[in-house]
């Protein structure tokens, strides 16, 4: 086999990638190692910030997300026993729309195989190679347990965390840049209406607690957990005795609707960076190359802005048009990068319960709270970052 | 001796005091350990918010500080070796004012005793008592050596971190919240005109410095130094050294003027608040209360706001108006007093380097560098703190 980029993973990134090199003529094939179903129905993030959907809108993957997706024009932060609205779309002129990622993935899978584009589904012991010759390869065993060789100009490597693209890199030419957080998230989506129509934050001394949603039917919650925690400490009754605690107010009218859980998660927090995001003719783009912590609601809007990036200056060099874009693609997208590294890390800072019980640092965390309500500067400062920075920023 | 207000500690927090009592035509006497000489060359801050100097205006104690302190429109961020200005007046309408914190302490002492206040220097073995009764006493052996006692109806505690009235809170009844940083500042007071018209706040490899000064034939720099030096340890030539490598940039035409050094100090860094500022019929106020680290140039600020409260709530009290405002201080002036602290937390976290060399914290500080400077929100967000959060915030 033979096509122009190789990319490995068919998440976001690299789904949103062939697209994209697709409607510039570039001919690309996915490497995928999980099955479509899977793929289709892997829960991740679910918002989506105001360049995502203006990008998936432009380019033609817009319809359903349009049709089906909710726009929030503000979200809550819950703390000091109050309710206090962050008005995005006022301090911002944008919205953010709530659209799960595994719509996403389905919208793009959809919109690729309607193009005659290849997925190639269920590819095991995936192994990109000769990454710094100008005919890598990429090697695997396809659905059917044959062996397989796909010969490219380059390789995407779009594999998130655990993939292999970035470990085909030397370690002696990438540097990583890492922080872990003493917690985790465990999460549940219940087949319940939202409680309340916008994303709550809610700050508490029992931790960080998150209401959202991922449609009209089905809420998704989260809890702050002790990182040594398993889903098995965490029956139920106890997450919904938790999620009351930390989300309800006395004398407040808002209380928690409580559904069948249909869904379960726990999740380590970390941020990780690695630099370059460029091997040879290996492009890491999203999870591949970088993690934040969900708090921002970040992660794959950045593997979005990456690919907006990769397929201008891939489309730009397999076009004839020279290597200035390439060589430019990790600085340019490091940028981007680094200020939703910063936005994660102090959104996650802001709001979580630090186990050292540092009274010093709880007194810190609620002037930093106050002000970003009582200040019009820091509010817009918060909301531009939550609403996505504009790609030019 | 009898008076209304008791005053121990005649620094800006408690000579500001006495002052605005006496406009109000509440009587004080204030007790300092030291004598006239010290206090009126102690050297400490020297940036005026913009709402310390229109109090002083307003109150009368402005003259000289009009003729004679600097006003700056903005300040320089030196990182990723290029300098970034913070336009603070475009930003915020406002301004700061260079002039030493010991130009303040001379005015007022000026003006207490052009008003016949009293003013008992070198009061030793000071003491307050029964400050939980209506009629709390000071002690204190007078600059003859002879025993004095002060009654009063009140004690305003005004002498610093270090002083005794915040000591003189049983331990149970107050709640201390403290951060200490891994590095102290070293500075110098040179003879020779500033290198350039504004601050400049660097951020370098090697550790924080600061450009500022005194008056137009003053230069004050800092160094970010370890905690565990010494001045012994900074014989002048290594200062200069320093200095020329953290604040020259390759390139560009700033270039650090050097003149005799007439003055050197080695502070550590500290956040401190206790909580109230209240005991009985004490009041805290200033430096006794609360301490921040030098980098958002707070300190002096927050003892001037703190006074203003204190002044209308002694008078209100005093004047038989009722003990809502008195009742009201500590948490009052714990708002602007803890958003003081977050932003001198914040200034030093982004701009010092820290010890463990920790390479993701070194990428945050540079992304939020860059996000200050880059963002009108957030350039806007961090000069209304520098120049000043409105009293009425």
């Amino acid at each position: 086999m033979r096509t122009q980029v190789g990319i490995i993973g068919a998440g976001p990134a690299g789904l949103l990638l062939a697209h994209l090199l697709h409607l510039a003529g570039i001919d690309s094939v996915v490497v995928e190692a999980r099955d479509r179903g899977y793929v289709e129905q892997r829960v991740r993030a679910g918002v989506l910030e105001h360049p995502t959907a203006e990008l998936l809108r432009e380019v033609g993957v817009g319809a359903r997300m349009d049709a089906e997706g909710l726009p929030h024009h503000g979200l809550v932060l819950r703390f000091d026993g109050a309710d206090h609205r962050m008005p995005l779309t006022e301090l911002t002129g944008k919205t953010i729309t709530v659209y799960g990622q595994q719509e996403v993935v389905k919208d793009l899978i959809a919109r690729r195989l309607a193009d005659e584009g290849q997925i190639l589904f269920a590819s095991t012991d995936v192994r990109p190679h000769d990454l710094t010759s100008d005919q890598p390869r990429i090697t695997f065993t396809d659905a059917a347990g044959k062996p397989q060789e796909l010969r490219c100009d380059v390789v995407a490597g779009c594999d998130g965390f655990h993939g292999v693209s970035r470990r085909s890199i030397p370690a002696d030419r990438i540097q990583a840049y890492e922080r872990l957080y003493p917690f985790a998230w465990l999460g549940i989506l219940a087949k319940t209406p939202p409680s309340h129509e916008e994303l709550i934050y809610a700050y508490h001394e029992r931790g960080f607690a998150l209401h959202s949603m991922r449609s009209p039917e089905l809420t998704r919650l989260y809890l702050q957990v002790a990182p040594t925690e398993s889903l098995a400490d965490w029956p139920d009754s106890r997450v919904w005795d938790e999620l009351h605690a930390r989300l309800e107010l006395a004398g407040s009218e808002f209380s928690l609707r409580e559904g069948p859980v249909v869904d379960r998660l726990l999740a380590g927090m970390r941020s990780f960076v690695v630099e370059p995001m460029r091997y040879g003719r290996l492009f890491l783009a999203g999870d591949a190359a970088h993690i934040v912590p969900p708090t921002g609601a970040k992660g794959m809007n950045l593997a979005v802005a990456d690919v907006r990036l990769l397929a201008r200056a891939l489309t730009v060099f397999l076009s004839g048009g020279g290597s200035a874009l390439i060589d430019d693609y990790s600085r340019a997208c490091l940028r981007r990068v680094w200020r939703a590294e910063h936005f994660s890390w102090w959104m996650t800072s802001m709001l979580h319960a630090f186990p050292d019980d540092d009274r010093f640092g709880r007194r810190l965390q609620l002037s930093q709270l106050r002000y970003v309500v009582e200040s019009e500067a820091a509010g817009r400062s918060m909301a531009e970052n939550y609403v996505g920075l504009p790609y030019e920023f």
